[in-house]
């Protein structure tokens, strides 16, 4: 196997066009195999292959600076960069990240995962390079669905007169699902001229009377460049902005892009070349549908049939999107607005359904909060559906545009919690800690899927802004039958019904099945316990919080359990509130949430396991021994 | 006084030419009447008189919806919507605010504060219009500064076939300080170009032989029409969104606004209204230091001379800034940036002395810090000096892009607290608590010029991510002199010595001043208190949280102020750390801080007293009986 033999780029630049061709195949050959085991980002691999071979023959990391917007599609540079071996471990406990990550190699110049990053760091980078005197390169590859992120557009803002900083546009025509928005009309003029298949067949044309020494390649090489200048650097949008356009060029054809980035790399100004690429190429099922194959689990290589999740179970993001659904159909004032996510957040029914009243706007989330807001001051209903990690990008928009002005829109946000191998930048760790930053915002964290239909409809009808909050998958509800209702408050407990209360776990979401486990090892060992479980994060009137102390009854010991980050987070409020008014003095409180650095990527039980989730562990820590 | 008249958009349409240019006079009158006493944002309100008078007599709020980007440019369009007997009390306590806000008029159509959210909020309230059947149109007016903010182009990107929504892009060549950017030269193209002048000149001539009446009237408008399609719409950055783009036209020139704005509003398709205005316009001082003028204080009429800020003392800002210079004088990694505001965050002179080090990256913060996250990543010392409440644009980069990766960037966070009477939007109250969520941030709050000289340079010298806040304006010091410091934490005993200790008033910043005042008056009271100030709000080591608690000492009651947000700050975060190793066994702990509503805007011990930060105050809720 070629591909064997690839321990560096340097062995990559070794290669002739045959062996190129090969090593293409086998890199498909080993994603395929890969990805259908451990889940992963397909498409967009699959369609990168002979550019990310072209990059590294062309440029040399870790000197150049190689940055993947997202970071999804850095499977076949993670491939080519000595990581062929580690590759079997993607996105599992302890293994490699399906994004780019410079802990992991250097030839990963900058850590990634949310989108539209890739200019500002590439240009940071570059302008690094530039006060040290360094001639090192950097390449940012970006999407044509991550050009929709306004950062990418500070960043352009920013570029012109970085002679030694390469923007490559990689174009497939969609970001997630179905590209949207003015630029996608813009790039689709580009993508149907018939002009770049014509550029791909001159130029190859050209190579092939190549001699390939001497005086001869000099001065085609200069007729091809002056050729190329001509040809593809034309007024438009990047022109304008002060960058040098090369494109469209067919993102597949290996040897047409090396003599393009060579052009681009000599051209003294800072470049944008736009291909076109396939997403899915090289796998029917995928070029077939690429969406399906975006963001997939485990699938059978042979069939392309996806392992279902959560054994053919209604999954929380589908319960969203029939619930919306049927608020909507009652209520017309009701909208739904994703950035980019239209089938990830469950949305694809409503699209069909209310088109009207259905908002895809890209990868904007400020945008598209915002925008929200402004339905929302005409009386309208949006809901926003979004995963957890994302709505981090609208912080500011959530405050300000949002609560400042108590307007009342709906986040959904799904997501939350961790979420296994996706990793690091995809965990709904903040949400809680920031939307409790707010004034006047509502948030809900359902169990079930009852609960979930529950509180959206609640979150539709509040005067202000409400969020609801939902893991990845589908509901446990191994416990769902033991818990009696007060309010927003369930409470379940566990042991002997006479004995004295020892212990009070308090949490929320999906961490309440461990916790009632642990509450089952603990009464196993002759303890009573008893599991609080919220479903109304905030506000706590100070009824409802009155309500919740009292059902501390005489525990000694008061543990809170939060899958989300410590700071500022449901569990550290609460101690805090209950130490101002006397409530630890009766009790012992402990809290275990998410503290330092952030989980990385693997199952979720592993990484239950490294922050003390399981329910052995949680057992441990009520009784006060961890 | 014929503005005495005006009390609503209708009084403006029923002027003639001659009535609306002593209306634009007596304007501008009153903004410099009103502004050189209150201070305020003078320069943009002087360029846009004309522009928001051919608004308001072409649209009808608020049926018609006027959106102004920021909102500080609002003020001619408070005077014309009812608020001129009111406009005496511009940006103070109770009075009229210095942005829009809904909550003040129904002129008002949605609140502002931060940039470039005008075109999304906007584009929501013509999609609520459109879905309810009303034919109602929306301006979004936003200047060229705020159009670098990449929020602006997510919205774009999803206005085209928008039919009643109009974007004037108001060019005035600065946003706060000189415009930055590949827009900016694009611009430039437009302005440099004579054609507006002569587009001025045939609307003029043709206007001029209009009769009033009947079929002439009709078919000189088709003409004009025609004339101006043909002449105004080319092939542009906005063409390329799908936008009918007109312009770029002579902003102070009310007739020609209104000619092209109506044509504008018959177009059909969402357009965008290029227009030139003159920052400063009609006071001299203004016009030629725009940047001065921009947000300002008092100043005298007639000399315009600012009222020197601080009795001429040197102020955070500047001391920032001289540190920061000495410091790059040493080490050449270190390197400035700025969203445009370098005068604003002191960096003038640094831009001078080292102009390769130094970047203005243009009304764009979310780059800003993953700019500065790529120079660090290449080993250089990014300081991004940045008002506190802008910061909030970037949480998701300053978590991901830079706390993730660990990069070591500064962030010098100015404006932190209250900022008086900028009010609401420009409070910085949020950074403590959210930087806290983050993993791997130090916080510094010095509280006079030389802590912050020694913080910043400790900062730069930090392993990871670090930020240093400090307030507006200049150091107080009326009690730094009694502290006596403990690492980092500071201690004032105020009473008998021999006394028995009753109560800890723990704080940070600015406000030490009043809560050493308040310890004072609880002295003459005769109890023992003692002040604790915080110079590093986090991390707090195992043995630097001992040291914190060691020096609660005997007290009965701990009180933690915060001049800012409870959720998640400094103090709600320490009483929960408190709680859960038994120091709330040994003292009683109570928190005031910043809660529910934001307060609004008037001078900062308007706000004080409003949520209870006066000397007496402070000291009654330390007694307990507040």
């Amino acid at each position: 196997m070629l591909l064997e033999t690839i321990h560096s780029p340097d062995d990559v630049k070794r290669l002739d066009a045959e062996q190129l061709d090969t090593l293409a195949s086998e890199v498909r050959e080993e994603i395929l195999r890969v990805v259908s085991r451990n889940g992963g980002h397909l498409s967009s691999n699959l369609g990168v292959v002979e550019l990310t071979i072209a990059l590294h023959r062309v440029f040399s990391t870790p000197e150049d600076s190689i940055l993947f917007d997202v970071g999804h599609q850095s499977y076949v540079h993670k491939l080519l960069t000595g990581r062929r071996e580690a590759f079997d471990t993607l996105r599992q406990y302890g293994g490699i990240s399906g994004f780019q990550r410079p802990a992991e190699s250097p030839h990963d110049a900058f850590g990634a995962g949310h989108s539209s990053t890739s200019i500002s760091a590439a240009l940071g980078i570059a302008t690094a390079n530039r006060l040290a005197g360094k001639d090192f390169y950097t390449v940012a590859v970006i999407g044509d669905g991550a050009f929709t992120g306004g950062m990418a557009y500070e960043a352009l803002n920013n570029c012109a007169g970085n002679d030694r900083l390469i923007i490559v546009l990689n174009d497939n025509t969609m970001s997630i699902a179905r590209n949207v928005g003015a630029l996608d009309n813009y790039l689709n003029r580009f993508r149907n001229s018939a002009k770049y298949f014509r550029i791909k067949n001159r130029v190859k044309r050209a190579f092939q009377r190549i001699p390939f020494i001497g005086e001869g390649l000099v001065s085609l090489c200069k007729r091809v460049k002056g050729w190329l200048r001509k040809r593809l650097v034309r007024e438009n949008l990047f022109e304008h902005l002060g960058l040098h356009y090369y494109g469209p060029l067919d993102g597949n054809d290996e040897s047409l892009l090396e003599t393009v980035l060579r052009e681009a790399k000599e051209d003294g100004c800072c470049s944008v070349v736009h291909v076109c690429t396939r997403k899915g190429k090289g796998y029917p099922y995928a070029e077939e549908r690429p969406d399906l194959y975006h963001g997939i689990g485990r699938f059978d290589l042979e069939t392309g049939s996806p392992e279902p999740c959560g054994d053919g179970r209604e999954c929380y993001s589908e319960a969203f999107g029939q619930t919306l659904c049927r608020l909507a159909e009652r209520d017309e004032r009701i909208c739904a607005v994703t950035a980019a996510m239209p089938d990830g957040t469950g949305l694809t029914d409503f699209r069909k359904k209310f088109p009207e009243r259905f908002f895809d706007v890209g990868i904007a989330e400020e945008h598209a909060v915002t925008f929200a807001c402004g339905l929302a001051a005409k009386g309208y209903k949006p809901v926003f559906a979004v995963y957890s990690t994302f709505a981090q990008r609208a912080y500011d928009q959530l405050l300000h545009d949002c609560a400042l002005q108590g307007l009342p829109i709906v986040l959904a946000l799904d997501r939350a919690g961790l979420v296994g191998p996706d990793g690091v930048t995809h965990h709904g760790l903040f949400d809680v800690a920031f939307l409790g930053q707010f004034p006047g915002w509502t948030l809900f964290a359902p169990d079930s899927l009852a609960e979930l239909r529950e509180c959206l409809e609640r979150a539709v009808d509040c005067p202000g802004p409400a969020a609801v909050r939902y893991p990845k998958g589908t509901e446990c509800g191994a416990f769902s039958g033991r818990f009696e209702r007060f309010g927003d408050l369930f409470r379940a407990d566990f042991g002997e019904a006479e004995a004295e209360l020892s212990v009070v776990l308090l949490t929320y979401g999906r961490l309440t099945e461990n916790v009632c486990r642990a509450a089952e090892l603990l009464a196993d060992g002759g303890r009573k316990v008893r599991v609080l479980r919220a479903m109304k994060l905030f506000p706590l009137a100070a009824e409802e919080f009155e309500a919740l102390c009292g059902l501390f009854g005489s525990a000694e010991r008061v543990c809170v359990l939060e899958e989300g980050v410590r700071a500022g987070g449901f569990g550290e409020r609460l101690i805090a509130r209950c130490a101002q008014c006397g409530e630890t003095d009766k009790h012992t409180f402990r809290l275990r949430a998410i503290d330092g650095e952030l989980p990385l990527h693997g199952a979720n039980a592993a990484l239950y396991g490294e922050r003390g989730f399981l329910p052995e562990q949680i057992a441990e820590f009520a009784k006060g021994d961890a």
